[in-house]
């Protein structure tokens, strides 16, 4: 394992420190590194909160600050966070307006983050299954949460700053959600800290098609392929998932996992859009980095979000997080 | 080699189409792909325009706009870009207040630009050198100018959009760059598309300290150490380099070379930032993340920028290019 780390119980901790420390300006640190929230918090708005385990960054805690998140709860690596975490993020952020739960279809995830909601009052959720590749996987009942949750917290987290309420909020995200297909391809593991060693073993040679966000097996194990020809079976997946809704405007995002550089994703970005534009869905809106991660693994996934006028328009409005910002 | 890639010959120019669709809101793209532009340019401002070889993604194409550069030149991978690629940039953007060559120090590099400024009037040029790790290198007589690169870029360019003359930003450029330390380690050797194979050999339990964007060799292979002891070091070697200036207020910025995910980096800068503080530096300013890259390679750089107040003021000035925005 070939890792910047100083020993493997503090792989997490001192990476949110120094998290915090670099955003400070904007972040603060929950006691017990329990949750990252804004530094300052605005009355009167309905609190967005989300986490999962850590190793996806910059997602969540990322994506914390004016227009996106209140407040994000990293759990230890690819672990659920508990629900005192959420408890103690809903405690602070929470100014009377309650609160969303935006949650990644994980099984620990969505129970942690139900025991949380039970013990709270004016608490609603929503939960992200964009991930087409496959229905149940390693950890999942149906089917993953994946890059799109970039999407539904970017769309909702704008809509809460200008004060929609709580179950409008609700009904927005679920709404987002249902407009977004994922799916990834791997070309390497990625090695979590304490296991010490690549999490699968892959050939030289060899792709993970439809990999999920922790290494999860997808639909299959195949002989690497061109960027053209990952893109089209990617993008026919998607297209045939979202069946009619595909046309139209739309936000196409390519995300890498955390070991694959810039130029590759464009590259990817590049045959994907050119892919979807030949089916009659037009790219208004455009998103290419590493923003929902599996530590250190190469690979990327493509996400398609169907826009409607409301959608863009929170989609559009300012923005100041860590790792995502425009308009302000 | 595994990369997402249709063929060797054209990763570059599909890389460039991709990025350039992506931003098109910002951005347009030279012909026969020789320089990237902002699509609107500012009469009567003086231009700024780098470049250089690809494979450091997002740099430089990256920062072209508002409070950056005008244009960049993308070279081959690792590859000096040609006289006539900055040519045909400073003709496109020289709106008649000039043209400021920001160049890093690579011999193909300089000599390039230089040859590009001789046929042009109005330009001059600042040459970036901040890498501490070793004098002359494979490319580069005298230190190599490394991530130390984006902070010139973004210094130089808000007082550029602020509308300061072409001598007067070559100078603020040499300051910065004087100011500027930086010093990097690998964990992993990248691969250039074109040579199929990593540019060097590295064992499971080692590291290359002080290396180069390109792969050069640095000071020295050795074990792989603590992020304590890596930071401990380089920030020994920047300390000592800058000597009586090294105290007040400063700039901590922690890159990732591409291959190495968020989590680290922040690892890292919240090593770097507590052996700082301790000797006498304030971080006042920060940023964390893989801007100045080496294809795949896994590692990362840590660049101190001593600040003063008008330093400070042009970092915190408003930016929007495609990798780095803030403030509008």
């Amino acid at each position: 394992m070939k890792k910047f780390m100083n020993a493997v119980d503090t792989v997490l901790t001192e990476s949110l420190d120094g998290f915090v420390a670099a955003h400070a300006d904007i972040l603060a640190l929950g006691d017990e590194h329990k949750f990252v929230r804004r530094r300052t918090l605005r009355p009167g708005k309905v609190a967005l909160i989300s986490g999962g385990g850590s190793g996806h960054e910059p997602l969540h805690a990322g994506f914390v600050g004016h227009g996106m998140l209140d407040a994000a709860c990293p759990g230890q690596v690819f672990t659920s966070p508990t629900p005192d975490q959420m408890l103690a993020a809903t405690q602070a952020v929470d100014s009377g307006a309650g609160c969303l739960f935006i949650v990644k279809n994980y099984e620990g995830d969505v129970m942690n983050f139900d025991m949380a909601a039970e013990m709270s009052d004016g608490v609603l959720r929503v939960v992200t299954n964009d991930d087409v590749a496959v229905e149940n996987s390693s950890y999942t009942t149906g089917r993953r949460g994946v890059a799109g949750t970039l999407v539904v917290e970017k769309i909702v987290g704008a809509a809460a700053e200008h004060g929609l309420a709580l179950p409008v909020l609700k009904a927005l995200g679920e709404r987002v959600n249902a407009a977004t297909r994922s799916m990834g391809v791997a070309l390497t593991s990625g090695t979590v800290p304490a296991a010490g060693k690549p999490t699968f073993d892959i050939g030289d040679g060899e792709m993970e098609f439809g990999v999920g966000i922790h290494g999860e097996p997808g639909r299959r194990r195949d002989t690497l392929k061109s960027a053209d020809a990952i893109a089209e079976e990617i993008c026919a997946s998607i297209l045939g998932d979202l069946g009619d809704k595909a046309k139209g405007p739309a936000l196409l995002f390519v995300n890498g996992f955390g070991g694959t550089p810039l130029m590759e994703l464009y590259l990817m970005y590049n045959s994907a859009r050119r892919i979807l534009e030949k089916r009659g869905v037009t790219i208004v809106r455009s998103l290419v980095g590493s923003y929902v991660t599996s530590l250190d693994m190469a690979g990327c996934s493509i996400t398609l979000t169907m826009l409607d006028d409301e959608m863009t328009g929170w989609w559009d409005a300012p923005v100041h997080t860590a790792a995502l910002r425009w308009g302000m």
